[in-house]
């Protein structure tokens, strides 16, 4: 398996890469074979060196003046990524962001399998949302035992989001994907990755402000 | 009003405000009247410094000793990051994430107002979600006349994004919010904010693996 071999990368490659397989998966509709790092370059405005760089990271080889198989890279890239595996995840918090979340069928492309949900509200719990269940977040410890997951997706009011990971990293999540606007903090030996929605959204205010004027 | 005053922020500080406020919104709960930077430096592991150089773009004073009034630092916060105005946004491609933003009621809670969905499927066209009718992207130049928005936020298939993102911008939004992961271009007058989920995930994926050996 590739994966098995995959060194801990820097974040602005992983952030690259992702683009690279969306553009491939386009290059593959269109019925394209072959593609170039100065083609993926001009495409998507990042230099050709750093391209060819960041997919050298790969077990994938282009051939001279031709570029790369359009379909081996849409497969290395995907594989590479962690997309072609599956891992599990619980929802922790499900509000409208929580519920959303579960609902988005999209996710599972990438990977992502939510196994559960949790919360405290009683006329929450015990129901069903896209056949995941939601649980009493008490019940996370015997969840783990009988349906595990690696990743706590934290989708709670942020005055709870740091306990909310204490409590999944206790019952035994290794990572944690943060939603909300508070800063969890975590031990060293746990996966910490914050999807910062409120901050985006605070930059397009603050531009589209800036612009108005 | 503040934000007619609000110069255009580097990026690291529109990440780091929301952070502030989150924190300050538990203090509020919790019934602290002060917090100086020192306490928030503390809760956030962020730099007392460069706390007390980002407050200060905001149009507040702490006190010497005591530090900042907990509900005006609140207050002036969500002003700042225009959290309390209403910022009109279309949803451009109403598949499983583009229904979940619509019904994700918190983004309201930032001041962000979905206002009309688009797609192009006869089956999604008229229909409406959580009150928000969908429409044929055909229509979006119509829609704008009557119901207009500012931010276009993209959740189409990667493939359409650019064209999806050109149509919008043609229609007159000023913002892209980018949820795909190809990279969208747009012109410099255009705002652009990428919200890179994959690339998240490719790094929960990446640092859960290289843990587990």
């Amino acid at each position: 398996m590739t994966t098995s071999e995959t060194p801990i990368l820097p974040e602005p490659s992983l952030r690259r890469l992702p683009w690279y397989l969306a553009y491939v998966d386009i290059l593959q509709t269109q019925g394209m074979e072959y593609v170039s790092s100065t083609q993926i370059s001009r495409a998507l405005n990042v230099d050709a060196s750093q391209i060819a760089k960041d997919l050298s990271l790969l077990d994938i080889k282009g051939k001279t003046r031709i570029g790369y198989e359009v379909n081996l890279l849409k497969e290395a890239l995907g594989d590479f990524l962690g997309f072609h595996s599956t891992h599990n995840a619980y929802v922790i918090g499900c509000g409208s962001l929580g519920q959303a979340l579960i609902r988005d069928s999209g996710l599972s492309e990438y990977g992502l399998r939510i196994v559960a949900g949790f919360d405290i509200a009683p006329e929450k719990t015990g129901s069903g949302i896209s056949g995941v269940t939601i649980h009493h977040i008490d019940d996370i410890y015997d969840i783990m035992d009988s349906n595990p997951a690696s990743i706590g997706i934290i989708t709670v009011p942020p005055e709870c989001a740091q306990e909310c990971a204490d409590i999944a990293i206790a019952a035994g999540v290794k990572a944690i994907w943060n939603f909300t606007p508070y800063r969890v903090k975590v031990a060293q030996d746990i996966v910490m990755a914050n999807t910062s929605i409120y901050a985006h959204l605070a930059l397009i205010y603050n531009r589209l402000n800036a612009i108005s004027k």
